[in-house]
């Protein structure tokens, strides 16, 4: 159907890089750009809809979805994007509530970094870098070196920065549970190298099974795959699962035992509701104290960022990756490739410091900072259960109990009918379902293929962000009208 | 040399992925790493260096050498950071010195976007994307759709993106100039794809000549490559050239030819000294209105960033892409690459939309704004001819006029003696001055190697950014040691 301007173009979509066109990112895909026409329409006033608002659980957006910011981080970055307004802090103080430890923070940052619109090194600021390195030492108890640090634009620069440097070629394999945040399979596409998948255990409330991951490794392994590193997501995303220490040992133990570098996702370790996050640097610590001499050839690499936790400052692109016992030859390579972006965004990099180094008990800041971390974890606890309490009301919905993250991710089992519709319309079960969804509610969420799911299941993700409980009313109401309209 | 514990490791130097550590980016190479040393050196109060100060004239940062952003961008920043501030405008207003438009904008601004700390659309806040197309409106006197607007981590970000689509396999060609700012090169070795050098005319002042690029490209495409796309640097990095309208015409009459996709990086576009910036966006249409149908099918990138110009907010990392031309479908893989990353800064994001609508003649921060940008341009003109006047005193160094960007990049003859004595440390003779002028002087700039040259020849590029001049007569005092060491 190409017109004639369109097949003289030099570039169309079957001569571009095969391998971005293979790349499948759902998070933002059909379902998310269809809920922004939506949201369009309504704000030009259209009343032809059967909803009034959208909402956007497709993707952990804290912010987007009214969640309000941390006082003291945006005090601090008001000063830093202004440092004029230090020249009067006694209205800073008197006028405009600003604490006293708002202005030394600001001032400590700003002669650390300089201006906030100054390229820093490729890795970061140093004085950032070191206060990250004294948080992970207060968080595991153990040291840690604040030059290997890497401070990154969120999460996904740092995962990109991993997934390049690790990725040799066609041949290199990337063990990623399933399902998964699609970041994984997305960079793994569009880098040429293999996806590795191994299923988390729906059974144990997606735990991590051992035997699952050795079977997937060795699987790969006897295709010839050259298996060299294991994705872990933990607190688990979608799932929300927070891995026990005896799986995270057992991870440990898996990776010596097949020269496997870890890729220890920790992005949510503060969201979490049942059972204690631990880290795999703390675990992995532990290990080489017990065993000394086992474990010293581990390579680890883990990612945090303040998009997610009570942060939730996404839009500010922060982020920052430990590594723990790579080589220095490497860690060179991995220098050179982020200095080709130059640096991740200052102004995120004085977040990240803000995020690890919040107020302490007894300054001034501290009682509020307390009271908006507080009232957010508890916000959106009772929101998951909230949630999770209407899906264990809804026909053929089956969902674990509410552990971490910002996900819930339900399975759904749908009528024979809805399947052979939704093959009709060239889409997958879930997919239908989801967009059916959108359609009657102005709720959007990600259809478990999105993530990747057990062949025969099907699961939605949604976050459990948006603010009060009248559009969890609109999914009940909704899955009841669709389930009767496709019943067998 | 490897120890045990090394060589057991899963990764290392020999292993990792080739392209990446194939990749050159000498601007913050061996040299920028051993000027940051010296720096923390002097901190620590070292006495033992010939120099009491390190100067970046590596890289262009305008901020790190005490350029002073723009203060009506950096108060709506502040506000944009911290919303609460418009609770208190009177303050803001009274004891502050904030002007109305300062907060109507920061007003606007959280209108469109939410909070600064929410993801937006993979490729950017529409409202912003809306400002940045009415700006190429304005200057190039033709229309631009919103639509085709993406904005970016800056310009690099921007490139990275375009490149990755570009790039189908190793065989794709992209025409680059020589010498060109790393990004290019390095990029296309990372993706594993041909960089197809065309020369620049030093003798016209680093012109671009179209025989020299009909030849590249020709002799490129007997070898059986694929050549897809033409980089043009303009205004140049690091030659500081400004095309003429005759040579864009030209360079567009011939990617029509030979169905080349132009990727324009135009960031230096107001770093214009002598001439004046005309975008290839503007010729383009107005060589489609004088010709129809004939330049229907040019495909076109045109980039533009935050980091440069008298904004110089690099550590922020805006930036934007227009596309003209292209596919549709190609543009949804551009969307869906963009979304992997989720989206550009966000307060880098709002910093475009102030560098393309700065205050206007008779708006309340007007006169300010003019007066902080006319000061930053004329300090960058002086500073650039201070420094290009010491080059022409120096023996052996031969440098063209200012014409602008941010750099100058003389060429030097060096005498025989220093380039055996280089050889014998293993480094090309421009290196091999370039670090000895950095240990004698503190004085760090990048050798011409790290952009390219014509073989045979010798240059280093040096940025002009750093206030006074006393750092210059560090470098003319050290090249006229360095020649009398090693004179013949």
């Amino acid at each position: 159907m190409a017109s004639e301007a369109t097949s003289s173009r030099r570039l169309n979509i079957d001569n571009i890089n095969p391998h971005v066109r293979a790349a499948k990112y759902a998070v933002r895909g059909e379902l998310a750009v269809k809920s922004e026409e939506y949201r369009a329409r309504l704000a030009q006033g259209a009343t032809d809809l059967p909803f009034d608002t959208v909402i956007s659980a497709n993707i952990g957006n804290p912010q987007q979805l009214d969640q309000k910011p941390i006082t003291f981080f945006r005090q601090v970055l008001s000063i830093l994007e202004n440092p004029g307004l230090l020249e009067k802090k006694d209205v800073l103080i008197e006028h405009l509530g600003y604490k006293t430890d708002v202005i030394e923070r600001a001032e400590w940052l700003l002669k650390e970094v300089g201006s906030v619109g100054a390229y820093s090194a490729s890795n970061g600021v140093p004085a950032i870098r070191k206060s990250v390195a004294e948080f992970l030492e207060r968080r595991d108890g153990f040291p840690a070196n604040w030059q290997d640090i890497y401070l990154s634009a969120g999460a996904s620069s740092a995962v990109n920065t991993l997934l390049h440097i690790i990725c040799a070629d066609k041949n290199t394999g990337v063990l990623v549970p399933i399902p998964q945040y699609p970041l994984y399979t997305a960079s793994l596409s569009v880098l040429d190298a293999q996806c590795v998948p191994y299923y988390l255990n729906e059974s144990t409330n997606w735990g991590t099974d051992l035997n699952v991951l050795k079977e997937a490794c060795e699987k790969a392994k006897a295709e010839g795959v050259d298996v060299r590193a294991v994705v872990i997501i933990n607190p688990g995303n979608p799932t929300g699962a927070s891995l026990p220490e005896s799986d995270i040992r057992a991870v440990i133990e898996f990776a010596r035992q097949e020269r496997l570098v870890i890729i220890a996702d920790e992005v949510y370790q503060t969201n979490v509701f049942i059972g204690e996050f631990i880290s795999f640097k703390k675990m992995l610590r532990q290990m080489q104290k017990e065993q000394p001499g086992v474990y010293d050839n581990i390579e680890l690499a883990s990612l945090h960022s303040v998009s997610k936790g009570m942060v939730g400052e996404c839009g500010h692109r922060g982020g920052y990756f430990e590594l723990v016992g790579f080589d220095p030859a490497v860690q060179q390579e991995i220098y050179k490739f982020v200095s080709i972006m130059l640096c991740a965004p200052v102004i995120g990099q004085c977040l990240v410091e803000l995020m690890v180094n919040p107020p302490k008990p007894g300054e001034p800041s501290y009682d509020l900072y307390r009271a908006e971390y507080d009232a957010i974890f508890n916000g959106l606890r009772e929101r998951a259960n909230a949630l999770h309490a209407a899906f264990e009301q809804m026909e053929g919905v089956e969902c674990g109990v509410p552990q971490g993250s910002m996900y819930l991710f339900p399975r759904i089992k749908l009528p024979a009918k809805a399947c052979e519709a939704a093959a009709a319309e060239g889409r997958t079960p879930d997919e239908f379902y989801c967009m059916r969804m959108l359609e009657a509610t102005g709720v959007c969420v990600v259809p478990g293929s999105g993530f990747g799911q057990e062949p025969g299941t099907l699961h939605f993700r949604t976050t459990f962000l948006a603010p009060g409980t009248e559009w969890v009313g609109r999914i009940v109401k909704f899955h009841q009208e669709f389930m009767d309209k496709y019943r067998d």
